[in-house]
């Protein structure tokens, strides 16, 4: 059935690009990548120890012998070259800065299990780092924590189009370094290369070399759910295309896709763009390979939908941000790829009415509504001025980017339809224009999701990452715009309206201590009037570990701490991270 | 919008029931209360530690004075009556029986967290007890244990339609015993007891004596999502009614609705018939509070759709059965109540085509399907001898049950249509029916919803709900009708075929060690080599705790036993359930 646009829709909604094409946007292709930002010339940041009070734990320092046993785990994985280990050291915001001289470049789990078990006999700290876009210098060393990097553990495991179980509870390493995906979807064929043990719910079996597999085609018949199993450091965006050239898509995206390895996303819980619809990654993650503190790797790595048996696990670690362990493989729900995916990117003429366009569109778009994003006119404004993205709308005080993603390409635009012409008629809308083809939806998308690059090109940036009541969700900025006065460069306000989740940023020339005082406790005691959290999606990391407690009650950071010196004793995995400091 | 019928349907997928309206089944109202069917005379449950080898650990045993400090925790809600502990003591399917002596019914956190506090320092063991309709035993005591009723537990604490957070961080009994719900949503009025600490996004606050109590309606314009904050004692089937009310459902529906309690559902990761639309309790459930075994209260009851400071807690308790803590307040997300709702009831000619007709519908009906049942020819002929359903099709030898949940009927109808018009045309289908008005909707789910019923009502059963891949899932029950041959009275298979979850059922006369001989570990043994799961949705409880090592690895049952001591020390709470019996 083709689609259908059974109402006149005003013309401007259709309308393409002002001006020529592209004038309000440059092609986005692969979105700036996080993590490799930091150009020479620019100025050295200050070293995390130097900046905050912070006293080093009394872990070994990496000895020769050391670097000998680590050479032997992963030979030609060791990096130790003060070059190479700039970059690692510091965060993605340029703001935090450890002064780690041992990075370790892993393939495997058993290799990971090797490193862990020799740094845990060794008393030495670890960091685990996937792409290094946190904003919480959760993914940074700061002092000398041995970097493990997951960024050569991306390969995918497996992916099927089935409900079918997949235990790949061992593997062995590639010969060559190069990391072909495995195919292992019912039809298709696959070089298996040796020494791969080929896990698929058709069978175990260690293949010779060379050997040629080619599944049962006795399954082919059904594409009605996906489950990827992957490495933890295979990067979203790659994963994103893996699965969506099968008919499926990631269950979550974000800015950061282009960098962002899975692990990394899992083991902060990430959020992003696609929460409102698929949900938390408490849902969509079936299973998990987590390598302990002393080396051992726990194996909750099934890909079932439903598992009873006993205390989930897996779920403790989603979101300890490498606290606890370290995610080394993720089985992982992929819904459908969606028929239609329209994006409506609309001017509103206050908050008030940003508020009341996304009560009517959750009533009027029902389940195929798949994103409701909005950002303030100065973001806008940030956006032009550091990223020459233009507006495809007149200038208004707020914006709202709509998504709808549905499986009938006219029903969803009848119902689009039916919603857009209220929105307007109503006043609630004054200007917009929306978008099907896949590059207009991917300029759209760029006017929200590269707000953060705008803003660290704007200066420092104090971030916060609130969860509020929804009709409260602004306030703060507008108190906050009056509180600063001059002080700060900018105060804006953008995020996932949909989930409540208020991304509040101030920017100003350089990092300032009296600006800081003005800021926190604030915003947090603020939060907290709301009985708001303190970190909706970006994790607690180094930044946020000192004000947990204003969302959270003194017994749950107790069991917290329970749990940590349950997992790792020695506490070696992340140290500084996550849990508070005088605990 | 009227719903449109734009393809012209056979008439027989219109038709009515045949003959006399309801003649192919009774009108369901309640569906049958599970856990108040041991009527007298029905022969007396052997005791479990007869039946079965297991010792009592060396708990201590309830005296006077224990009798009397649990009267003055909570004053009248001590029974010791032999009669009325007789149905708490046997298990629904009425297979297990222990021999607690006292059963304690609190109505508070507080009173929940007193008594726990006294048995951990008496080294009192304690069962707690929801609505008593678990398969697997765990909510029933094995020996002695003090059973905890969550059944006056049973207040709705608050509901709103909009994202705000609610923290009911402490409440105190109301002053009568008639457990009114408090209406806490926009716009409504209440008039809040006396002693009642109001809880609400718009302030907390105790309320003076019989304060009449009125909410903003400033927020009175969003409708988009539904928070409840209920007691763990809170029946499944009533919550579904309140929040229906105010045009909302509950994340999850199962058979045993009537009788059920939230906490329980909690407790155990109840799946049911929701789970394919909205997913996992790990996602819904947005905060809980669990009294631990110490009797300290944990708060984790936030109601933010997202808040990543620090480990989710309540993770550890959603399925943990009660064996690390007891939960007393759960807050739930409830998705708006769909507008159009219609059920299709189809028999298909064979398993092959039930697969078919899952994939072409998943495809066809996108995102709108909210349940994919299915059932095979001798479920519908128990359900037609024990409890009076007449099949609305012609016989099949497998039925299937496809639900779709929309926010526009007429765009359903038409998605339904077409798949339909195709499942017939390509012969997947053989026959079937449709129901869009409530009265006819809640007739065909019966048929689904009461074979466990019909199952109970033929004798006794061997129950095993597995996790397995979507194409061998009844290979089991084939298997097994060729290995048991006449041990057996009759070898079912039934369930959630869009979440791979078989519900495999065994009838004969009576027990028999013989049978059960036949049965496992064949059945486990069957389940591993798919790498499937032992316990898809029904949990462990006291039945299946030795045989979780058929889907989880000793690492992760050595972790799971950690997390226990690290909670439970004592281990007094639900002891014999969940963890392996050696260990």
């Amino acid at each position: 059935m083709l689609p259908r646009r059974p109402l006149a829709w005003p013309a401007w909604l259709l309308r393409g690009a002002p001006g020529a094409a592209g004038s309000w946007g440059r092609p986005v292709g692969p979105l700036a990548r996080r993590g490799c930002c930091s150009a020479p010339g620019t100025p050295e940041v200050p070293l995390t120890r130097e900046r905050y009070p912070v006293r080093r734990l009394p872990f070994s320092t990496v000895s020769k012998q050391d670097l000998a046993a680590f050479e032997r785990i992963v030979p030609g994985g060791v990096v130790t070259d003060p070059e190479a280990l700039q970059a690692p050291n510091v965060d993605w915001l340029r703001t935090l800065r450890g002064c780690s001289k041992v990075l370790l470049r892993p393939r495997t789990s058993e290799e990971v299990s090797h490193i862990l078990r020799h740094c845990h006999e060794r008393n030495l700290a670890v960091n685990p780092q996937g792409g290094n876009t946190g904003m919480v210098g959760g993914s940074v060393p700061v002092f000398d924590e041995i970097i493990l990097s997951t960024a050569r553990m991306n390969r995918v495991l497996s992916f099927h189009s089935v409900s079918g179980p997949v235990r790949p509870r061992c593997f062995r390493p590639w010969a060559s370094d190069v990391g072909v995906p495995l195919l292992l979807s019912p039809g298709a064929e696959a070089d298996v290369p040796s020494g791969w043990l080929a896990c698929a719910r058709w069978g175990l079996g260690l293949t010779s070399p060379g050997a040629h597999w080619k599944p049962s085609a006795a399954a082919a018949w059904s594409l009605s759910a996906g489950i990827l199993v992957c490495q933890a450091g295979c990067v979203l965006e790659e994963l994103s295309r893996y699965v969506e050239e099968r008919d499926f898509i990631m269950p979550l995206d974000l800015g950061a896709k282009g960098s962002c390895h899975i692990g990394g996303n899992v083991a902060t819980n990430a959020g992003g763009l696609r929460f409102l619809r698929y949900g938390s990654l408490h849902g969509t993650v079936l299973g998990l390979e987590v390598v302990l503190a002393d080396g051992t790797v726990l194996d909750c790595l099934t890909s079932l939908r439903k598992d009873n048996t006993g205390y989930d696990l897996k779920q403790l670690f989603i979101g300890s941000e490498g606290t606890l362990g370290i995610i080394t493989t993720v089985s992982i729900l992929c819904p459908p790829k969606p028929r239609a995916v329209n994006v409506a990117f609309l001017g509103c003429p206050g908050f008030a009415e940003v508020l009341q366009t996304f009560s009517t569109c959750k009533g009027m778009l029902g389940e195929i509504l798949s994103a409701f994003e909005f950002m303030d006119a100065v973001c806008m404004q940030l956006v032009g001025r550091h990223l020459h993205l233009a507006s495809p709308v007149q200038e208004s005080p707020f914006y709202v980017l709509i998504e709808t993603s549905g499986s009938n390409a006219g029903h969803d635009a009848e119902k689009l339809g039916h919603f857009l012409e209220h929105a307007l008629g109503s006043g609630l809308v004054t200007d917009g224009t929306m978008a099907t083809d896949q590059r207009k939806v991917k300029m759209l998308w760029a006017l929200r999701e590269r707000i953060t690059e705008a803003l660290s090109r704007d200066g420092y940036v104090y971030k916060y990452d609130l969860s509020l009541p929804v009709e409260r969700l602004y306030d703060i900025v507008t108190d906050l715009r009056a509180r600063l006065g001059p002080h700060a460069k900018h105060v804006v306000g953008y995020g996932h309206l949909g989930d409540g989740n208020l991304h509040l940023n101030v920017t100003a020339e350089a990092f300032s201590p009296s600006l800081l005082a003005a800021l926190e406790p604030h915003v947090y005691e603020w939060t907290a009037g709301q009985q708001g959290s303190v970190s909706a999606e970006h994790g607690v990391g180094f930044r946020k570990r000192d004000v947990l407690g204003y969302s959270k009650p003194p017994g749950a950071l107790q069991l917290m701490q329970q749990l940590k010196a349950l997992l790792d004793p020695k506490g070696i995995l992340n140290p500084y991270k996550t849990l508070p400091s005088q605990a």
